[in-house]
C-alpha cells in the first residue's frame, strides 16, 4: 500500500480529531486539525500544457501587468520592461492558475475577487535577494489597499481592524530586500490574508518563511508559491462542510489553512520540491516543520491549482526530502 | 434615503432571521434566509474595460475554446468556426470573469476548479432557440463529466449519487432546443451544481427558468447569466461565516444560493435588467419571483464578478422593473 493510500485511510480515521500528533509521514494529515481532504487516488496524468495567457489591463499606475498575448503595456515608469523579464524568471515553471493575475516588481499573484484573498503568490528567491540590505527598512512600509482591484473586491485596512487577525504576508517581506520598493510592494493588501497572530503568523508560519529563505544558502534558485486553503471538515451529522469566517465590511475570508509549495534548483540543476500545509491557528512551537509536509497533489486538489506544471513530478529528484 | 441604503439597514436587522416575509422591495433580503451580505455603499465607478482575453487550450475534442488573442484553434469539426461567432453573440455585453472559461456550442461558462462548480454560465436566448422542437429529445441526454477539466477538479456523477442533491442545470436544458447537441451539452457536469430537488430545482428555480424563457416573447434578445453564491451568515458568536457542504469524493461544493442576472434587449434596442438570488432550499411555491429580486451590485460583490460590464448601469432603461 502506497503511503498516499495509507494517509487517506488514516485521514478517514482522523476526521474529527484535533491536536498535533507526532509520528510517521502518514500521520501528518492529523496535524491539519479536523479538516479532511480529497480522498481519491491521485491521478498521475496532468494537463500537458496550461496555456499561459495572462490578463493585461491597460493604464495601471504603479506596477506592470503580465501579458503573453499583447505588447508590453504602456507604462509610466521605465521599470516595467525589466519587470516583465522578472515575471518570466519568477514564473519559470508555470502559473498555478490564471485568475486575475497581478504582477509586482518582485512577486506575482493571482487574486480571488470572491474571497478578497489571493489564490496564490509566487516568488523567486536567491541568496542575494534575501540577504540583509541596509538600504531596505521594513518599518517604513505601510499596509495599503491595491487600487488596481475593483472597489467591490478590494480589501481594506479597516476590514482587518478589530478583527483579531493579523494582516499576514503571503509573499514574506523578508524575501524582498533587493530594493526598498520591493519590500514596500509586499505590503499591498492583495498580498495579505487574515492570519492568527500569536502562535501562527508571528511564530510557526514565520519559521516556515525563514526555512524557505535558508534554502537559498544551499540552492541557487528557490521558487516559492504560497496561498490559502479552505478545507472541509466532517461535522456531527457525518457530512463534510467548508466553513470560514469573513471579516470587515468587505467580507475578507479567513482561510482555514495556508500552503507553501517550494521548488529548489540545485547547483547541478537537479530540482527538489517541498510542500507544506499549516492550519491557521496557534501551533505548538515544538512541532517540527517537517510534520506539516504533505503530498503536493493534495494541495492542488484542495486549492484548484496546478503547481510547477512545467515540471513533471517524475523529473523531481526529491519531494519533501524523499527521493522520487 | 435610497432603497439600497434602506435595504442595507433592514439587512442588518434581518441577520439571524429566517423565513419568507412578504413586503416591500427593501425587505427582500430577508428571503435570503439568515445570510448577510456586503454592507458597504455601492461604489459607482466601474472598471472601464475588462480585457477580454480568454484562455485557449488546444486540442480539445468536442467543443471549441475561446480566444481573443490567438487564431481560432484547430478543430476536428467545422462547427467550431460558427461556434466562435456564437461566443461573440452570447458574450456580447462582456465576460463576468475570466477564470477557466469553457465554450460549448450554445452557452459559455467559467469553471471554478476549487469548488468544482461554475462561477457563471452565460446564455443568449431567443424565441426561436427556446421554442419546442420535435428534433430535440431531452430524455436522450445523459449527465456526463467534462473531460476537458483536469481530473483533480472534475466533478463526477458519483459525487452526486446518494448525496440527496439534484444535479441542477445552470444553463437550463429547455433554453437550448435548436439542436439535439445543444441540449446534450447542457448535461455536462461543468454545467451542474448540487441543488435541493423538491421545492427548489424542480419548483421555484424552475419557475425562474420558465420566466426567463418567457421574456423571449417580448424581447428579441435575452442574455442570461447564472451561477452559485456562497453567502456568509451571522452565527451566535456574532461573527460572520461562510459555510457550505461539499459532496462526493471530489468535494463538490453545495452553494448556499443561486443567482440569475438577465438583460433583455427590446425591439427598440432599449435594455432592461433583472437580477435574482434564491436560497438553495425548499421555497414556498406561493412566494412570487419578484420577491427574490436584488440590486445586481450585491450579487457582483458576493460573487466576485462584474455582470454586463460593457453596459453602464445608467444605460439601462429598467432594473428589476423599475426605471433607472
Amino acid at each position: 500500500m502506497s503511503s498516499i493510500k495509507m494517509s487517506r485511510l488514516l485521514l478517514l480515521s482522523s476526521v474529527g480529531l484535533g491536536g498535533y500528533l507526532a509520528g510517521s509521514y502518514v500521520e501528518r494529515w492529523k496535524i491539519l486539525d479536523n479538516h479532511s481532504h480529497n480522498k481519491e487516488d491521485y491521478v498521475n496524468d496532468r494537463i500537458d500544457s496550461l496555456v499561459k495567457k495572462v490578463q493585461s489591463k491597460p493604464g495601471l499606475p504603479i506596477f506592470g501587468t503580465v501579458s503573453a498575448a499583447s505588447p508590453i503595456p504602456l507604462a509610466e515608469k521605465p521599470l516595467v520592461a525589466s519587470n516583465v523579464n522578472r515575471v518570466g524568471q519568477i514564473m519559470k515553471f508555470g502559473f498555478p492558475g490564471l485568475d486575475n493575475v497581478r504582477s509586482y516588481d518582485d512577486y506575482i499573484l493571482s487574486y480571488d475577487r470572491r474571497t478578497r484573498v489571493a489564490h496564490w503568490v509566487f516568488e523567486h528567491l536567491t541568496a542575494d535577494r534575501v540577504k540583509h540590505n541596509d538600504a531596505v527598512d521594513r518599518s517604513k512600509c505601510d499596509f495599503k489597499p491595491d487600487e488596481s482591484v475593483h472597489p467591490f473586491f478590494r480589501s481594506l485596512n479597516s476590514d482587518y481592524k478589530g478583527s483579531g487577525f493579523d494582516r499576514g504576508h503571503l509573499a514574506a517581506a523578508g524575501n524582498h530586500k533587493a530594493e526598498q520598493k520591493h519590500c514596500e510592494q509586499t505590503f499591498f493588501l492583495t498580498n495579505m490574508a487574515p492570519q492568527v497572530g500569536v502562535g501562527f503568523n508571528r511564530d510557526k508560519w514565520n519559521h516556515l518563511e525563514r526555512h524557505v529563505r535558508k534554502l537559498t544558502k544551499e540552492y541557487p534558485n528557490v521558487y516559492c508559491c504560497t496561498g490559502p486553503l479552505y478545507l472541509p471538515r466532517k461535522e456531527s451529522d457525518g457530512k463534510l462542510y467548508v466553513k470560514y469566517q469573513v471579516i470587515g465590511s468587505n467580507n475578507v475570508a479567513v482561510p482555514t489553512h495556508f500552503y507553501k509549495v517550494v521548488v529548489m534548483e540545485a547547483p547541478d540543476n537537479r530540482l527538489e520540491m517541498e510542500a507544506y500545509v499549516l492550519p491557521n491557528q496557534k501551533i505548538d512551537e515544538q512541532t517540527p516543520l517537517s510534520m506539516f509536509q504533505v503530498p503536493p497533489e493534495t494541495i492542488e486538489r484542495a486549492a484548484g491549482l496546478l503547481f510547477f506544471d512545467k515540471i513533471s513530478r517524475s523529473q523531481l529528484f526529491k519531494i519533501n526530502g524523499k527521493k522520487v
